[in-house]
């Protein structure tokens, strides 16, 4: 959490200029996000974000971004909508990254969201998946199971992180590869829709935050990482009120067909495979001047055994 | 500039549930001071700073800063004023920290100041050094002329930071010692009102803020600190037209004596080595978990140099 590029008033007055939003009354660096650096904007109008685009998030994605969101709240979506400026860009530069500034959405995250939470963020994701059709632009899933094999060859030997978990790694990825599902239901997907990125008001969702890793893929793989990052306990064990709760939930938002649910295990731990890897990787090449502390990659090697233990949806609560 | 303790809305809500400031709307850690972790804390009710204390701010010391502000904020200072809680407390413990929340103050810190905003802060400093009078407390500024010389021990060789520095630093602490005036009027001093710590609305000062090196001492210390903040340009020149309005601003509000106007060379002399000292040992002993990149010292040693040549007030615009 941290902010990597400075933004004087100075800078944000000039920016501000480019834009039709009033007057700044407030402006803060925020401590969200591990990608790019973010800023709480407030003016006479109303409250925003402006983020700057680091080095982690490619430009060539932006219009992808920027696009979906704007494309989701018109479809009515609480997500950030991208303020376009007076002649009607999105993206701007700003000290030498590209810029955007977002609508501000109240709302609080959760750290340990109750069944009640689980079946609204459930309900929000499949009106995610029906918002998204019809829209023009399309993104690979670059962390999809096509990038698991690369990235787990640049991670080589893990066993540093944890006793087996190169042995974990290896034989997960053959399982994922020879067991992934040819054909599923697929469409432009959150891809990270974890507890921190569902903002709550009581016990209503608020808004749906952080689309940097939204791609297209199998509608029921998203559902997959948000099962794996909503409904584990702390102790590690899988909560199955949770998960029937979130399926439930999703399902009576758009339809879950037999094919998908068939594919749920190994979605499962295609998606908890996922995030092993690319912590495991953060883990390993964390580099101090980063100003973020990596997640530990152990809740996922945890996850991911658990699943390779699985034999059908049903322990999962579908 | 980070958060170093988290703080979960599950947390937040315990908290809350002592205070009767409303429900909460929204909670975001920011990315302001060096020495604490701070979140903007939207309820209902309004908007508040939740500050938890980390290990370079002392506990003893917090009701010193905190009973100033409540002071402070009382006789008109636009300062943060800290809410106290349903039994009446300032103080709470948080995650095994210190912690207190106080109200969140409108509007934007300049990194380059101009004319009009080093007056509107000079004259907020008299009316600080005005309302503080009658404050029952008092705190020894362990960052005063007896703190020096103990910091330039522990620094030690400091030629690694820039050639000559190590002698800059005796020569300057030896004259300081030798020349300290020896009474002054004095009272509560701010002590670290940079640009950073002022807040405006268009050319008015809306707020001032970060009171935690606060302590008693020479007022024209505290003004010779403003100085040096305030009025230096980027190319190392002191800008005195920006000198005599800040003064000017400042006399308008409360007299500068004749031994205050006498002292001001080398009160700016030990200012400028205060901040030398205090950035040269963060820079030689930075760690890099501190999420925070140390502030160069070589912006105060070439202040420090150039006010080793001047010879009379005169020269800062007094």
């Amino acid at each position: 959490m941290a902010v990597y590029t400075d933004v004087s008033f100075e800078d944000l007055e000039q920016l501000l200029a480019l834009y039709d939003i009033g007057m700044p009354l407030s402006f803060k660096g925020i401590a969200e996000g591990v990608e790019n650096s973010n800023f709480y904007l407030q003016t006479d109008r109303g409250a925003f974000i402006l983020t700057l685009y680091e080095k982690r998030v490619a430009d060539t994605d932006l219009p992808f971004f920027l696009g979906l969101m704007e494309h989701m709240a018109r479809r009515g979506i609480a997500c950030p909508l991208p303020v376009r400026t007076r002649d009607g860009r999105q993206l701007v530069t700003l000290n030498r990254r590209s810029a955007a500034i977002l609508t501000f959405l109240t709302g609080v995250s959760l750290r340990r969201p109750g069944v009640a939470h689980c079946a609204a963020a459930g309900a929000v994701l499949a009106d995610l998946h029906r918002a998204g059709e019809g829209f023009a632009l399309t993104r690979r899933n670059a962390l999809g199971l096509a990038g698991w094999r690369p990235l787990a060859e640049a991670i080589g030997d893990a066993d540093s992180v944890e006793d087996g978990l190169t042995g974990l790694i290896a034989d997960s990825l053959a399982e994922a590869e020879a067991r992934w599902p040819g054909d599923l239901p697929a469409g432009v997907i959150h891809a990270d829709l974890f507890p921190d990125n569902v903002l709550f008001m009581k016990d209503d969702v608020s808004g749906v935050i952080d689309f940097y890793f939204a791609c297209n893929d199998f509608y029921a793989y998203d559902l997959a990482v948000m099962l794996n990052s909503w409904c584990f306990e702390m102790d590690g064990s899988y909560n199955i009120t949770k998960g029937k709760a979130l399926i439930a939930a999703y399902r009576g938002h758009r339809p879950i067909s037999e094919a998908e649910a068939d594919a749920l295990p190994v979605l499962m731990q295609g998606a908890a495979l996922r995030f092993l890897l690319t912590r495991t990787y953060d883990w390993i090449n964390h580099d101090e001047s980063w100003l973020v502390r990596p997640k530990d990659p152990r809740e996922y090697s945890r996850k991911l055994r658990f699943h390779r233990k699985v034999r059908h949806a049903g322990e999962y609560g579908l």
